[in-house]
């Protein structure tokens, strides 16, 4: 038998995965929610028809969405996460022992439930007692918070269905308001290459300037989403994402990572011209 | 109508672009040749069905397969290119004053001619007179060369059918030999993500250490190659890729370039560690 899940990366580019089986399927309020086996990736889950994580190639994109930012500030003690339920930036964060508490705020019940049954490599993440999970909007959660946490980072999904309020002004605002003096803020960004995620990328940058004196952004080779040149927002209230980065520091937890390192930590902000232009269009 | 052009990544795995018209299809002596033109990434080339490059991101491969090598040696002055009948490695090269000859040694001239007809954006590479093509394998031809060139290009096709000489022991020996004192080879070395890329990888770098001194790796962002995540190898008798990189001197020409720049030159050898991993085990 031949059972293919394809995605579209654009109406005329489709990526397409062979799976074993379909191991679950369900609407939930938000979104259509499944989890595919297949042999090249391992188990996948997608929101909507769109992919959101593999078993293969998770470990990049939690790596480049935690470790950065913590490899800058040792000292992060608070975190929250918005987004995130399958647990896989959860899981990265309990690595740091010097973390107190990381907040979950998942909009989508569902899938935290299918993630812990049928993806526990990400979702061991939720097992650690620092873990708080909160079933609610993100959106509106973060704007009762002042002063809290010292990282807040921002898994969403695409913007547009469930994660879209997550691209706004007001949403970055309130992320802001949200963070202690030294905060900072790491979102993802979208891609570069083709048009509508450039444009995305565009728009969340603009945004995010406006709101941080310090935002820059940073790249990853992600092979299962679209274009495989993934790039994620750091944002601060002090901090420079690559003058500030304590390598000493990091190196010293021994932490073993299969993508991130503090050479490649610099190297990922070192972003190819055009994609510079595209920022400094918004800037 | 819907007229798609597939390509299987790996036998599970498979990418798809739209096309509006086959515009070219023959078998020549070594492969079969094809042109087509899509909306989302203009004409592109194909090789045996494998893809060989686009119009939208052929920019990427034939900057950063011609800069780092050019910035790290700004003196170079004869170089040899193996395969790129497409051109593109040569146009980047003329835009060197400094740059003497290029010899491009192609064993097919049927992707030359197709080349100048379909892409004329990477085939204006040959209309320099300091280009010469020769039509011949590449890998016969280096037998004969001693101590001519100050670079080395090898534009190769995937590790298998008329490139597959390309990945030899035998033939890097024969490139140190054809390179001067301070001579640069490089490369397009597959990919790490796909674990056939991954051996055919593991495979070249393990020749290539044995035959040169210096042999580091370096990446790029390639959205319509397996896995989006490419790499490039750099072998040297002299210069160290990222401690000899001369910015200043590189910055001072002026080129405009859409990928490159001498920031992205040290961060892109700046591996992730599996793929570092990868590369320590057969060195």
């Amino acid at each position: 038998m031949e059972l293919w899940f394809s995605e579209r990366h654009t109406k005329n580019v489709q990526f397409s995965i062979r799976t074993d089986k379909q191991l679950f399927s369900a609407q939930s309020p938000f979104q259509r929610v499944d989890i595919f086996e297949s042999v090249e990736f391992g188990r996948f889950l997608t929101l909507d028809g769109y992919m959101m994580l593999t078993e293969k190639d998770e470990f990049i994109y939690h790596e480049m969405i935690v470790h950065p930012a913590m490899a800058v500030n040792p000292d992060i003690e608070n975190v929250l996460v918005i987004g995130a339920g399958d647990g896989g930036v959860a899981r990265e964060l309990t690595r740091y022992a010097s973390v107190k508490t990381i907040d979950v705020v998942e909009i989508d019940e569902m899938v935290i439930d299918v993630c812990k049954k049928y993806l526990p490599q990400t979702a061991r993440g939720f097992d650690d007692p620092r873990v708080s999970v909160l079933i609610q909007d993100g959106l509106k959660y973060i704007r009762s918070v002042e002063d809290r946490y010292d990282l807040i980072i921002v898994d969403s999904t695409d913007p547009f269905g469930p994660g879209e309020g997550l691209f706004t002004k007001e949403f970055y605002g309130n992320c802001f308001k949200a963070l202690k003096d030294d905060g900072i803020m790491v979102n993802q960004h979208e891609s570069p290459f083709y048009e509508n995620d450039a444009i995305a990328m565009q728009r969340a940058h603009k945004r995010i300037v406006k709101c941080f004196p310090i935002s820059r952004v940073y790249q990853a080779h992600i092979p299962t989403y679209p274009s495989g040149h993934w790039l994620f927002g750091f944002a601060s209230k002090r901090y420079h994402p690559v003058g500030d980065l304590d390598e000493a520091k990091w190196n010293g937890l021994k932490l073993s990572t299969k993508y991130y390192n503090t050479k490649l930590h610099a190297g990922a902000f070192a972003l190819p011209n055009y994609v510079w232009a595209l920022l400094k269009d918004v800037e």
